[in-house]
């Protein structure tokens, strides 16, 4: 029995950052964990950003209601979920990802939670588990009896993609793609999807 | 955080075997875990009766493909996905299972699988844990940060009702309903929410 272990950002949505980024033409607000590893240390510095520019959860929630799914993703998971179990485990913020998990029909999601001030400024966050909370999650759902099949794009995708039985980059960046010789890349939600299924033996 | 863990057969969707011995009229087929409590020997007794009449897997999947969720389950599933992970935890079958879940948009499910023969005879089981599966399941989701609330109506539910920080008996027997006093018991879709809600402080 499997569980497919998919990463939130990149595979299925648009980075949230970035979008709000762009939305609010803040440059600084541009990095992400495919450019700096260091998860602390990137929100911490994204928090300080906020701050300087009295940015809230609230501006941020804005941004991420104009947001959708990326194109072919509700129908990949639709498919996929037919099928095989799916997780959704990220890195994000259940603050940030609820309404998009929303218009892919509520997947499980394994996520992280923020720390919110009265007035809603962003204080800080909680982190679910420390280290590779992915790979710490895959190897848990090892546990309970499933085989894994693991997607993602980014670096902090590359230890769960190595625990699980199978496990592909996904929409992911030549850097990181040339990094990782040996695991498959795709592009395509129908290559991704036909690789799970082999993996799982589907026809 | 939080996940909530519930059940399957009961509290969301009939029992599937009782669905079965009455769609076939087979009498010895209406035995379930509220009544024998060792899943490994009812299992073996059932496949022994279906067995006995020549029945195969598919003959239970064209029971199935007639079965609903119970009434309301969709909408409170509906609602309780919109501010709290779900994973459903059974003891039934993938093969059973997968199409109910279809009509309840796939909710994440934990359960076992079947061993069927060429000719769709079943003709064994793989439990995806030993012991307490539940009980199981629901520790390897606390162990990875979550908090859990569960919610069930037999026996083997009382094991991750009594591990989570709350608990309810749904849609139970009178029997077992007594023997558990210290565990609040609902009917009602609507009770169950504003319980779950109230334990995860949503207002």
């Amino acid at each position: 029995m499997f569980i497919t272990c998919l990463d939130m950002e990149g595979p299925l949505v648009p980075e949230i950052w970035i979008e709000f980024a762009k939305a609010r033409g803040i440059d600084e607000l541009l990095v992400t964990t495919r450019d700096e590893p260091d998860y602390h240390k990137l929100m911490d510095y994204r928090i300080g950003i906020l701050k300087k520019h009295n940015l809230k959860l609230k501006d941020i929630q804005e941004t991420i209601a104009q947001m959708s799914p990326k194109e072919g993703a509700k129908e990949f998971l639709d498919e996929l979920r037919s099928f095989s179990q799916v997780v959704v485990i990220s890195d994000t913020f259940q603050e940030f990802a609820t309404p998009l998990m929303k218009k892919l029909d509520y997947p499980m999601l394994f996520c992280n939670s923020l720390e919110v001030d009265k007035d809603g400024t962003i204080t800080g966050f909680v982190m679910r588990l420390p280290g590779d909370a992915k790979l710490t999650t895959v190897k848990a759902l090892q546990s309970l009896g499933y085989e894994t099949v693991a997607a993602g794009d980014s670096y902090n995708d590359i230890g769960m993609i190595g625990q699980s039985k199978a496990g592909f980059l996904f929409k992911s960046t030549d850097a990181i793609i040339k990094e990782h010789p040996h695991i498959k890349a795709y592009e395509e939600y129908s290559d991704l999807l036909a690789a799970i299924k082999e993996v799982q033996g589907i026809k």
